[in-house]
């Protein structure tokens, strides 16, 4: 059994590799890589697995899941400069998918101190048209 | 190979379970736990897989799935309350995760009797933030 | 110059003529005429008119507009009966066309006294759908 | 007769009055005052009007108000930073309302120059929950 | 009061005018007068007006409104290909225009035969991105 | 880590086995039997599987998947008639599980001669209510 909770953040970010020459960084990362930043309405969906719990039928809160995720993503990620305010993109680009390790870095020791659910998977859509989804391991 | 087919209905629900105190519901439960009902228009995905049949180019006759779930499924639950009118919610609360296992329980010996496709994973949205999915085994 | 504001709320309702026999009442209303009650995920949106503040750049605070919404129309429709427990449709039929005069109703005084905007249309989608649009005048 | 075309953007921007100390802007912009930016998928709606030509059946042709949304707007506002690189936000707070007026005023004199259709209304979603709509005359 | 029922097809077109050359065709056409045909997941919204009847809450009944777009233009124009299937097309480009018109001038005798209401809009998406509307008068 | 883009494409198909009478392809395939053909919007989503490089925080360029899914599917299937104008139609008729499955053989062997990426998953919506998801191995 899997449960999902979606939840949307406005962001702006910029793809820079500080190693290369500006030339290099706009052939790589086109208009991405204009450093004035751009931003999007990212909507995250993230995903817990678990059995349900015959007194309640949840499998957890959902109402727990959503403050969960505004406290540990949203109060840091929303209407923020990915770059330049929030800490694990300092040194790291802040591509779609660098922001679903990070966001599953952030929520899974939260869920597993709180909660006998697993965190699953995280996707995130940077644009209706991209998401990517980490569940975990390697990335 | 896995096709999905999506549905649509519209049912009364709320969260209480009765061997606890009106203020324990409310307390776990919120403004779920209101007796008059709420509602939602629910969305079901229903995914099944198997091979390609060579003649058709069909995995299961999707008119068939569609009329499938609409005896199985709509018929039963559209414009309902959930706790009054579907017996298997009498006793069990229709919380998204409950309402995901009681379609597969519905859906399984339904598409057994009459395909060789397999009910791989019911998916129900009870808003667009929020969606369980049941692939069948211990819930 | 226009702008408009989203909000959604969950609820329940019937459509049922106290004046007519239960016959009737099937008759005319379907399924909808079940007693028990069955329910939607509601979209609202609420437009408001004027003019654009050189200062701000806004028509309205858009935050302000969110929480009026919120006080007006979330916090008595959200997760309620709206036959049972909204006090304007005690005697009229909660359809499509009576919310969106209903949540007119209840917006206009708070917007006219609160603001140089002008409350303009009440848009309410009862599904994807079906919605209906009310701005003002004769019903 | 109206024909629409929809369009999409990602930008950044901020709400900021340099009239005010940081405090004020604070007080009435909220966590969109944060200089370092923010931003959004903005969602753009180009709606013309006029009349049928009977040889074509084409209001306008949609790749000509394709191309044209594109050099007037898509190149100047897209993966941009709209208070730092957009000139007619030099000045002006690019809030909703205000960046419906600019891409109005982009927009009407490059339709006029090359067709008989007229520009009706410009409408922007900065998210799915607010979009404004500017038709011309005053602000 | 309006309210707004929606619907959808599909259906296949393509774009050609018999009087030009092939050459002139591919030129002011470019791919949709490719002659084997393309097609569209039509969204028709058909938008009545009138008032309320206070022993309904109906401005319509949805359910008839719903059976009338079948009866006049699903059964027509759905799984069909418009230039050689619908007779309105035979001599008519079905542009997105053109389409809206169609659908008007059969839903306005079919509403004005059966109720008060009067049909005001007439919108058709070709898809998300491209919408006409039109709401009677000269097209 | 997955990571997917987003496509959309319009085409015309019907259903038709050669070997059946027409009242038999009448009676399997209904509608969709109609010889001068019907269409959709199909939405594909291409999602490819691998590691992230730390120099770029990419898993691929998604401006080359952009491109790629352009070259080796939507120059191929966009405004055209499946059955008549794509080669792998020509003797298999073009359901949705089976788009999804020449799809998948078209982008394997591209992603593969220059990337390290793995396709993972194709999946192609028909109408918002049906999708076919494949991912290889036996149809």
């Amino acid at each position: 059994m899997l449960i999902t909770r979606r939840a949307t953040f406005s962001a702006s970010h910029y793809y820079w590799n500080p190693d290369w020459s500006p030339e290099q960084n706009l052939a790589v990362f086109g208009k991405c890589a204009n450093r004035a930043g751009h931003g999007h309405n990212y909507t995250l969906e993230v995903t817990v697995s678990g059995s349900v719990d015959p007194v309640t039928g949840f499998l957890v809160d959902l109402k727990w899941l959503k403050d969960l995720i505004e406290h540990e993503v949203l109060d840091v990620y929303d209407h923020r400069h990915l770059n330049l305010e929030v800490p694990e993109f300092a040194h790291t680009i802040p591509t779609t998918e660098n922001i679903s390790i990070a966001i599953w870095n952030r929520l899974v020791p939260a869920i597993a101190s709180a909660s006998t659910a697993r965190l699953t998977t995280v996707r995130i859509y940077e644009t209706p048209e991209i998401f990517a989804e980490f569940s975990g391991g390697q990335a």
